[in-house]
Order: C-alpha cells, then structure tokens, then sequence
C-alpha cells in the first residue's frame, strides 16, 4: 500500500478555468478514492481534440473550471471500498467509455456504451455526486470520467483497465482514444471483409487507424482522403493502397464520383474521421448502392445536422457511428495492447511531438499544425 | 401452347397519356415476347401509391405514355426464346425488384436489389431499349418492368416468378408490392429479434405488413403510430400491441418523447411507412440508443430530405432503409404464398375494395380516402 493511501495528495494539474483560457499548471488537492473508485498516478497523457474543443467553450456541455485529458495511462496509488478489478500497482489505461458488464447496454452485446455512470459523468462528477479534485479553495470538475491532465486523478473502478506491465505507457495512453476508436471502427463496427474496398475520410491518429484494422482485416482498396497532401505518405506508410486530395481532382469530379469510379460503384465501407458533416454526406454517396455502410466517427460542432435523400439508404446504403471503435474497454484493451506488444499494431509512428506537463499549452498549439498526429505529455515534469 | 403465341395481342389497358390525367380504358398492341421475355395474362392487379406518384407528375424520372401498375398476378401466355424459369399455364406474380441471380448484386447476398435490367427499367423500356406495347400508332412506355395495368403484359424473365396455381390470383398480386414490402422489412431487413419493441410510423398497407412481419418474428411491444385514429382498429386487428397517435399528445410531448418512454429507452426497430422525412427523422429518433435502428421504407418526394444530428448515429442508432422488403422475388416469394395459404400471413383483410379495369380511375381516388388500405382490380372486365 502506498504511503499516500487514504490521503489527500496535492500534485500538479493543467487545470482549464473557463472556455478559450490557456491551461493553468498549478497545485490540485486530489482526495482519495470512496467506493467503487481508483486514484492513478498518471504517466502519460496524449492530446485529443476533444479536449481541444471543450476547452474552446464550443461544447454546449462544457462545464468550467475542470480537468480536461481522456487519454492517460498511468498506475493504480490507491482503491476504495470494493474495489476488485484493479490493484495498487496496476498499470492501467484510464477508460472515457465504462464497462460495469452490468447494466441494460453492456448486458445487451449489442453495444460498447455503458449507461451506469453516464448521466454523472457527463456533468463532471463522480458517480457520488461529487468531485475529488480542489484548487484556490474550490472544487474543480471531472472530465469524461478520466482528467488524464492531473499527475493523480480518481475514477470510477469501471473507468479503467490493467493492462501488461511490460507495455511502455508513454503508448499504451495513446490507446485511451484515438487509435482504438479507429482500429475499432474498422474491425468491431464494421467488421470490414477480406477483401471489401473501404474510404478513411481525415487522416488524423483515428482515421489512420482505421486504415490500420482495415489492413488487419484484409481489406481490398484502402482510399484515403484528404485535403492536406502530406498526409499522402502517412497514410501509404500505415497501410493505405490510395489517397485521394479531394482539392485536386478535375472541374466537375466530386470525391464521390472519383470513389465510385475508383471501386466500380462505390465503397463496401467509409469512415467518416474529420467531424464535418458536409463529409459525413460525401462519405454515405460514396458507398456502393445495395450493401455500403458509412460509419460516422468524428464529433460534429454543436448543432450541425447530417442530411441526404432517403434514396441513399432505400437503395441499400447503412448510415451508422462508432464511439471508442465499438471496443468494450474492461473486456478488449488488454488485446489492443497485445497487438501493439506483437507488432500488429502501430502506436509508436503516432507520436510525433512530446512535451512535458508545463508545456502542455503548447501541445494544443501543435496540435493545430497538420504535422502533428500525437503529442504525447510527460505528466512527471 | 396457346393459339395466341408468337403473335400480337389486342387487349384492354389503362393508359396514362400524360402527367396528372385521369388513365385511359383503351385497345392497346401487346408483342409477342422476345428472347428471355414472358408474356402474361394478367388477372388482377392492385394500385399503389407508387403509381399515383409516377401518374401526377412528381415523380421526376416519370415518363409518358405509359402502361403503370407493378402489382399484378396471372398467367403466363407465352415465352420467348431462352425462358426456362416460367412456362405457358404458371400462375406468376410480376416482380418490379427482378432477380437475374447472376449479377454482383444478386451474388453478394447482401441485397435485393438485382442490376441486370436497371437502367432500361427506368427508361420504361426492355433490356433489349424497345416497348412491347403500342396504342394509337404510337409506342407505349413499360413502367418499373411491370404494367400491370394492362390485360397482357410482357416482362423480362427474372422479373416473374411462379407460385402455387392454388393460390387465388386475386390475393396473390398484393404480395407483388406493398404486403411483401412491410413483411419482408420486418423479417429480412431488420431481422427483428424475439421481445424486442418495433414501432411502425404508417398503417397502411406496408405499415400492417411490418406488424405482420414483427408478430412472425416475436417481437414484444408492437406500437403503430398513425394521424388516423380509425386505424387503430386495423393495427390491432394485425397485431399490434400499441397505438400512438401523434395528434392527441400532451402539449409538449413529441411522438418521440412518447416512444421513448414507452419503451424505456427507446424502440430496438423502428420503420417509416409514411414516406416524410420529418417522420423518417422522428423514427431514427425514437431508436433505442446504442443498438436501435430506424428503416426507411416510404417513398419521399423528390429532392426531399432527411435530416439528424451525427450524435445520433454516434451514440450507436442506425439509419437504413429497404426496398420490397429485402426480398429476392424469385428465390422468397414463394414462400409467402406459402405462409398465406397456411394462415401465417393475411392478405384477404387488406382488401377493402374491388374495382374492374374499366373502373381504375376509382381506385385512384379510393386510395387518397383514409378507409382504403387496397384495391383490387379484376383485369377482365
């Protein structure tokens, strides 16, 4: 048992004190866990743009001040009451989408959307009501169930998983997020088939992941699309046979029509990984009439709306979304990193930049940059 | 073989000579089949939305003069060279989803929607670009590979397939659309599961037909949801468990609102019936999240819409559609007549009218009065 066990522990925080403001790095009290909850010692954290788009005061949910970060890995300090499933010592990758196997949807198979703990987390409390993070003599919100942007925070015991000691967490963090929402959507929402020809719209650390289940599942084309032609190395290194600039095509061609002539009537299955919903509609056209299934996977800005004419989907086209790649994380992370571990699937070529808790602001700036897939921060300087 | 083969037949259509105008009772030149074409005698007919929709003009790929009607039961006349799926005397019903179970649609098994005669069925023409029909010196326009309207029609041979000869022709037409439409939506394309709650927006003809298709597969809580509080009586009387009309809501409450609180959380199948997008909208929405999926069926108005918010998609509902019930005509139709013939599926109770040929126009305006779920019309007069 750690000596901090049962105290509080003050430590450093990037604490976010209203919308569009900088990271502060300051002192946070971070109490210990009740029942059913884990405080971790994060190592790492990446860097995700939904932290981004919070922080920016877009989020119509966004509550302030709070501890932003959903992509942490770290090891268990301490456990509350009742605890089983993880240990002090544990290395642990913190879960933004729980598994309690218990309630109607991790009962149903049908789904990775945990509802126990949904209607607290959403509003950046822990499942009590309550918070466990204080600074300048107030309480300071959770995040996504997670604030991996905190040297310690405190979970809900379903909102994290142990995972192989021997995996570096500097990459396991990485599979918080990103790289399992888009290996996932390729090979649990999907289930794309050997040899079927799929489209990754955006080729961030999800949409090149999801080229990657592809690859994993034998897929035929693997086309990626995007407007920024660097990524047109990224994505052949990850697996891509195509890339298609969508800037770039002759007067008159819409990346619809190029994909459908490229595929002989279109995909068999598009990824939609930009959050645009203009491209969530390109991505739809673009399968093949009769079976093609276009899943939705980036966060559209608040109030934006999809649209298509139901003709699309009449004639045989499925309109559907993943979240954290369909992937159950008590039950499936541990095989994500094992796959990483035997070298089936790339996490290191994610990180491009690494900075260190006090520079976590730059991150954010960095990550604006299109040569920037990952930032991976150091929470121990 | 029948004295009448290999020659042209004068017979009785009803002929639309133009958008918006009433059909015309006239003589219409019916070729002898060519090669891989049926000739049939048709004996009666049911009238659909669809052919008003073609018939007003809205339909923008709507062509004229033409022979409409895609409901239709009878006898096959003659057949032309390579036929070997019919023969003259076969009781057939007229398929306007044809299955050539040779092309890359047939052969995905994934889908209905055969590609072998498409285009030259929607130019109103047989495969090889000619009509078999000719009235006042002019060429007639087949019309979704059916004209069923007409007292003898030909088709190509993958779009007819033979049934029981004990299965009253009468009866038999109607599987040719709408009630195949509804079942097959409920039996195929969701593939609705044992105890899981269905809502169906629309109590017409395909509307019942989903009712029908859910009680075959089990489902627990049946909800129609219809303006139209006479059709309560008929949702019941197929096997509803619930009826939802929106027009008699609490202020405030939204039929979704309704549906969702009905279902505790949400419907698991929901299936637009009515062919408007707002209701299309309001069945996604009514979906259970994580797992509930939204069916298109209803025919929009061109250049219409539908609409959502991605986060609905995300947060695991599914947007697909189906066209004739997902049904492979020649490999599953038989096996509804078979299912009406033992009593597992009603069609007599959709007949609440019987027209004659020279009465068509009748059945036009029957069906725009609420209390009309088909017509029937009886070729031979």
């Amino acid at each position: 048992m750690a000596s901090t066990a049962g105290k509080t522990i003050t430590c450093k925080a990037a604490i976010a004190w209203g919308p569009g403001q900088e990271l502060s790095h300051e002192d946070v009290e971070v109490s210990p866990p009740k029942a059913h909850e884990v405080r971790i010692q994060i190592a790492y954290t990446g860097v995700c743009h939904t932290d981004a788009y919070t922080l920016s005061g877009k989020d119509p949910e966004g509550a302030f001040p709070v501890i932003l970060g959903h992509e942490g890995a770290g090891i268990v300090e301490s456990v509350g009451e009742g605890v089983t499933n993880v240990k002090p010592g544990d290395h642990v990758v913190a879960l933004y989408t729980p598994e309690c196997k218990e309630c109607k949807f991790c009962k149903s198979n049908k789904t990775n959307l945990c509802g126990k703990i949904r209607a607290t987390q959403g509003k950046g409390v822990m499942p009590d009501g309550t918070t466990r993070f204080r600074a300048r003599g107030q309480d300071i919100l959770h995040f996504m169930g997670t604030s991996t942007f905190s040297q310690y925070t405190v979970v809900a015991d379903i909102s994290v998983v142990a995972v192989q000691p021997d995996a570096p967490m500097d990459r396991t963090c990485l599979l918080g997020c990103g790289i399992t929402t888009g290996y996932g959507a390729a090979r649990i929402t999907a289930k794309v088939e050997r040899g079927s020809n799929i489209a990754v719209f955006g080729a961030g650390c999800v949409g090149l992941s999801v080229v990657q289940g592809a690859v994993a599942q034998g897929a035929g084309k693997i086309i990626v699309v995007d407007v920024n032609a660097a990524k047109e190395d990224w994505a052949r290194q990850f697996g891509a046979t195509d890339f298609v600039n969508p800037a770039k095509l002759p007067d008159g061609q819409t990346v619809v029509d190029k994909l459908i002539e490229m595929t002989d009537g279109g995909c068999d299955y598009t990824f939609d990984c930009t959050g645009n919903t203009s491209v969530m509609r390109a991505a739809l056209e673009a399968c093949h009439k009769g079976w093609g299934e276009s899943i939705i996977i980036g966060v559209a800005a608040a109030g934006q709306e999809i649209a298509t004419r139901p003709f699309q989907l009449v004639t045989g086209r499925v309109w559907r979304g993943s979240a954290f790649g369909g992937v159950k994380g008590r039950s499936q992370l541990p095989s994500l990193v094992t796959d990483y571990l035997e070298g089936r699937l790339k996490v290191d070529e994610f990180i491009t930049h690494r900075k260190t808790l006090k520079e976590i602001n730059k991150a954010f700036e960095i990550m604006k940059s299109g040569d920037c897939i990952r930032t991976v921060v150091n929470m121990k300087e």
